[in-house]
């Protein structure tokens, strides 16, 4: 099943689409709620029906571990064990075990688990079965993540390596037909801030051919506007008719600087963590609601959204004195804003006024 | 406001009934769920809304220190607050203090705060002053808990300056006349485990005369029947129109035999801690979820409730690896168990069927 992507309005670079899998639809640009473990945090699928939220993220490294591939396949696969009929995606969870500083070889990665110590390998064959078990909608690829700043013998063996493994990856789960005809499985181009080749990794990607595109490696480190050029080098040579991931990137005003360059997808842990510590997206931009000034508040954090019922002062009193109630309804205003965030940018583009909508939210922000 | 009590039926000594307060009525018997700080943990108000809670419990010690007294005033008192039409009731957290061992004396008990370590005085016009400013429907006298088992001396102790401490709780509550408008005032009964001290200390409250009448120091590490006795000692000389709460009571067998003899409202941390960590009431009975058994099952914890559309499964592995999603689910299906449960219980005795439903709680859960 090769996920298509349809357009329905361009401004600039800027897409509105509609990506289509075996499950159905979603609308872009689209933010992904990150369910590492198979639940967002605080939040079960029935919120996240109340949200409207569209995809969620999964990680194959972590549920690969606990409970297992096995067990979810055994609880009928990650739709019917979260009980969620939306769309759903797993990483491959290759950007977790490099931040483990596993062994690294052409045939895989040997890492430590984090629940017990166990020594592990993960393949990029592995990370395909055990997505397969999973069964999320899209599976990614294993891929080789390079720190930034890497030197460029790094980026270019990261590349290199990705490609290899890339195709590797494509050719075992083309061998599934079964996953083939329900899964969709993305390549993941790689190439650091270097334009050459992030061009060449791209192109190479696309040659083995998936059924959707990510760009990786970006936005790990590096200052905020370094990401804008190598990330047009990518989608410059990314097919018009795919859809278009950047992997890790949940700001607003770095969610629009990508949109403007092309992308379609986003996935971030950031707008869920920001809220278990009590920093809030609003319409005015950040607030922290641990300030003081905050204490005696009755005003709510919107006036609309799944929190505006409370007052400010009330969920900061929550918060001082750690109830997970408190983290609970600021995770959802969070991801409620962030979704309606991504809502009025296609409904910008749809409107022809991207730039405007652009300029608007670097000024809150950047 | 003179809370009162009607009965709509009795059997035996167990009573269906309606409480009627300024905000309005509910009915008995009733568990209410303990929001110490303000919230139940992990839930909301729109969660009790759901789950059909008519009382919510909060905690006078935990809110004067956090936020403080006057900040809860200030965002409107504890229904404004938290948004919560139902009724609320503080305890005025005399247990709380007494469990860090206070130095205390006939004007107060001085403690140390465990915020920031701050010497503080808590004294029952004290207590008054700062549940009146927090709001709830019914405030508790301070009194002295004795643990048990203790020295008839210090049982004795703890009776008088109790009796004490409510006179004088009482006078000072009736000189506020706005307080007295709208919220109602309880005694509590000590006593320890002699029936005669039990009795003497129920006749010496109602003396003072309050609007419902509360029985603690009992179920407070004592053998499971060695406070049936002692309870029944005071039950027998509380007025029949105003309503009793047994203080700490929360497991099903326990509730059933205080409703035997005669007890109309109960609370307890017990169905959310044990929720937090895997131990769900059931009609089977206890189910400690962390077992092995469960990883694989895909069964409901119960075919109804909150909780139904998970796998045993799906909420073990969420618990396993910590996810607060999992304290949150398995606390609104603890808690919707139990207010369902009560809501049994009221139908068993209005149908005449109390004993036989008695018997089969002791069979599940004794």
């Amino acid at each position: 099943m090769r996920t298509s992507f349809t357009l329905d309005h361009q401004d600039g670079l800027a897409r509105a689409g509609v990506v289509t899998t075996a499950r159905g639809t979603f609308t872009t640009p689209c933010f992904m709620p990150v369910g590492t473990r198979g639940a967002v945090k605080h939040l079960s699928s029935a919120d996240m029906e109340d949200l409207g939220a569209q995809v969620i993220l999964a990680n194959n490294y972590h549920l690969m571990l606990r409970p297992g591939a096995d067990i979810v396949e055994t609880l009928g696969g990650l739709h019917k064990m979260t009980d969620w009929e939306g769309h759903t995606l797993t990483d491959s969870g290759g950007y977790q075990v490099f931040s483990l500083e596993p062994k690294i070889s052409d045939e895989g990665a040997v890492f430590k688990s984090v629940y017990d110590g166990e020594r592990l390998m993960m393949t990029p064959e592995g990370a395909v079965d055990s997505q397969i078990a999973i069964g999320a909608d899209i599976q990614m690829v294993l891929d080789v993540c390079a720190a930034l700043p890497s030197s460029d013998a790094v980026i270019r063996e990261a590349l290199d390596r990705t490609i290899l493994w890339a195709g590797r990856a494509r050719e075992h789960f083309l061998a599934h037909d079964a996953a083939v005809g329900k899964q969709s499985q993305f390549g993941i181009v790689q190439g650091g801030l270097d334009l050459s080749m992030r061009a060449e990794s791209a192109e190479r990607t696309i040659e083995i051919g998936f059924d959707g595109y990510a760009v990786g490696g970006l936005s790990v480190g590096e200052h905020r506007n370094e990401w804008h050029e190598p990330l047009l080098a990518a989608t410059q040579v990314l097919p018009a008719d795919q859809p278009r991931y950047f992997m890790g990137l949940g700001d607003p005003a770095g969610i629009v600087d990508a949109v403007a360059r092309g992308i379609d997808m986003f996935d971030c842990v950031l707008p869920t963590r920001l809220a278990r510590h009590g920093t809030l997206l609003t319409n005015e931009g950040r607030v922290n609601l641990t300030r003081r000034e905050f204490a005696t508040s009755d005003e709510p954090i919107e006036a609309n959204g799944p929190a505006s019922r409370w007052s400010r002062g009330y969920l900061r009193h929550l918060l001082q004195v750690k109830e997970p109630t408190a983290a609970r309804i600021l995770t959802m205003h969070n991801l409620w804003w962030l979704l309606r965030f991504v809502d009025d940018m296609r409904t910008a583009i749809a409107e022809q006024r991207f730039e405007a909508f652009a300029s608007d939210v670097h000024e809150r922000w950047a």
